[in-house]
């Protein structure tokens, strides 16, 4: 197959690290949180300016622009048929950092760039998806989820953040139309494949020494809101043994919760979020809310270690005489991608000599739920320490630029893929 | 001693107690939660608002009204020397109850106006303490223990509320004149006693089948904010073993705090306040600070329980690599009232046949502190359920007017005492 010099490698990583570098720049710039990090919360102005800005990327490309129901963005070189997909998100979780989605957006550009004067048999689409993040309706991957047909008007109207706005009510409050989610869900067959980069948030890529993963599975979810009810009394009056203290209780749960997933070899747990109620110095607390978050890239143990955190959860208020209620906040089987995707992702790092990692997502990211209609393959760039939700989640430059590299030659061999639909 | 018909017992009562009741309905207009139950917060225009309708209560009986540099307020029958003083406070907890420290007001006002036409040695006051609930500053009496000296300039300026607001800054913003504190302490010897009536807050009078408490000691308290630190990191992506966990070290200090209490047979250890940082459903949480409340009668256990819980958070910190900070938010050792002023409140107890139980109280009061610069009693009357900080807080208007008529004839007793100051 003959190659154009836009796309080898090493010629172009000085100047693809040097683009990655300034679009993370002007992206920084929007949503600073004065704590600390970013804060690009989906459905709020500045993830949709994000959204502006990979708009005015895509249009310097001579891509046209759109906008669908949800607030997914999109930039389209012109074509007809089945389109090859890339792209990630742009929104953050509160106080986040700047390369969760960020990288993958900027990615998708820089592939998209390469491939400018690549002659392709399938239209070309960069797609900026809305609300990636769980954290602010406790489920993630909304724009994703509701516009491949997995979360309709009703799905979106039972969702709430923890002010109770609908993600329905704050995609109407942003200036977009949810109300015509059902009617703009993606052709089948529209898609003819989706390739997403996205940074690893993880430790796996710098502990073996690898600049690129190549995902296999995607963890599955369990996401379970938790309240205790017991009963607000003075901190200096009440003896021990008549107290039903709540954050007792919850505290007790907590602390089962990091046994129970400790005693498995792959699932992790998360007590996230917690509120205290009346949260005052001198007040036993009368009711806690917290939130469970179980995931695993096998769908049985993911579920039976949640099952077994809520029954010691239901155990222990009864010990302690505390009412329970339980409120299913997300439940998503794990994910796994496609085996010739990934073998086209592989096959590219290949001739590139490129040394990569099969590995799994412990994250949830859009392509997944993009999978369920659309094959679907992802490609993983390292992150510092693996940390990542955070003001000091960083990735290289250099290996996102790297990672964009390979999205293009990845995006090139699946346009030229016979069995491809086109 | 002649006994006026205004104090015979049982001719009172029930006029006595629909004052009461009119009273408490009155307060009950003044800092409605729209939550739940009431906020008249410390420093706050609903906290003023009470002040000024106890202003007016002491206005009609025709004393005089002040209000001094922290905003206690006073309303005094004029005269010269000593003072006899009762009263209590009108502030409450967020989404507090109608009763703790309005019992103790109302009560005060009910004696000063069964004493009007008693001729009495020492003038009478009526005093109102700002301020005296913890909850705003994470330290109680703050009115009672500024104006007896316990509490200068530099002291109520390092009172921080969790807005970082100092007590010293509230109080300017209510417009007192904390600046003034220094020069306005009680002169040694200006009050001749101090009695104040207050809601028990705990079960032992409605267990023991008793209308009246006459209090022996009061609890000290040690409370301390603890700060847990770890790392943030993403829910999914980070394995149980890596994980710096802030909130599931706090929640093992929390459940082992309960355990050194109990162990105990007095103390009581209270974790009331409780925040976690970022606080989101995907994020493994970094930060948590939560308070510690510790009560005793004897000031040795009440700081042995401290120190233990916080050797234990220094140990579960270690061992989970979590960073520790301590601050001490207050510190006070227990109380005891003086044999010879509660010897006062039994026998007019006893002349008027009720039966009283002697206890101890588990809440702070501000009788404590004034206890340090006059001799001080205490009555309590039964709460409901022991329940107290909460709307479902509840003492019966008789057993308010019966401890106020007590209150009335142990000031008459007090006031014919040849050994007290006049």
């Amino acid at each position: 197959m003959m190659q154009p010099a836009a796309l080898e490698l090493g010629s172009d990583l000085a100047s693809v690290a040097a683009s990655v570098a300034r679009r993370l720049r002007q992206l920084g710039d929007i949503g600073r949180d004065p704590d600390s990090g970013w804060s690009r919360i989906a459905f709020t102005g500045p993830e949709r300016d994000a959204h502006n800005l990979f708009k005015e990327w895509a249009t310097e490309l001579g891509f046209g622009t759109r906008e669908d129901a949800i607030g997914n963005s999109y930039g389209s070189r012109p074509g007809d048929g089945p389109v090859l997909m890339t792209g990630s998100h742009l929104d953050t979780v509160p106080s986040g950092g700047n390369f969760d989605g960020a990288a993958g957006v900027v990615a998708a550009v820089e592939a998209a760039a390469l491939l400018r004067s690549e002659p392709l048999r399938h239209p070309l689409t960069v797609v900026c998806f809305s609300c990636e993040e769980g954290a602010r309706f406790a489920a993630p991957c909304v724009g994703s989820r509701a516009i491949t047909g997995g979360l309709d008007r009703a799905g979106l109207e039972a969702l709430r953040d923890s002010a109770g706005v609908s993600a329905f009510a704050a995609a109407q409050a942003a200036g977009l139309r949810p109300e015509r989610i059902d009617s703009e869900i993606w052709e089948p067959g529209s898609v003819a494949a989706y390739l997403e980069l996205h940074i690893e948030q993880g430790r796996v890529l710098q502990e073996a020494g690898r600049r690129i993963g190549i995902v296999d599975t995607i963890a599955g979810s369990t996401r379970v809101e938790i309240g205790l009810s017991g009963r607000s009394d003075h901190s200096g009056t009440t003896p021990m043994p008549m107290r039903q203290d709540a954050l007792v209780g919850a505290a007790e749960v907590i602390a089962g919760a990091e046994q129970v997933a400790a005693r498995t070899r792959t699932a992790v747990a998360t007590v996230g979020r917690l509120q205290v109620s009346p949260n005052v110095v001198t007040t036993v607390p009368g009711d806690v809310r917290f939130t469970l978050d179980v995931r695993d890239v096998d769908p049985l143990r993911q579920r039976e270690v949640a099952e077994e955190v809520l029954r010691q959860a239901g155990r222990i208020a009864a010990k302690r005489r505390l009412g329970v209620s339980l409120r299913l906040l997300h439940d998503q089987s794990p994910f796994v991608l496609p085996f010739w995707v990934r073998e086209q992702l592989a096959g590219a790092a290949e001739e590139s000599g490129i040394a990569y990692r099969v590995m799994p997502s412990g994250a949830g990211h859009d392509a997944g739920y993009v999978s369920l209609v659309a094959p679907a393959g992802m490609i993983f760039v390292p992150s510092r320490d693996g940390i990542s939700h955070s003001v000091a989640e960083w990735s290289e430059v250099e290996d996102i630029a790297l990672g964009a590299i390979l999205l293009a030659r990845s995006l090139r061999r699946l346009d030229g893929a016979p069995w491809l639909a086109g």
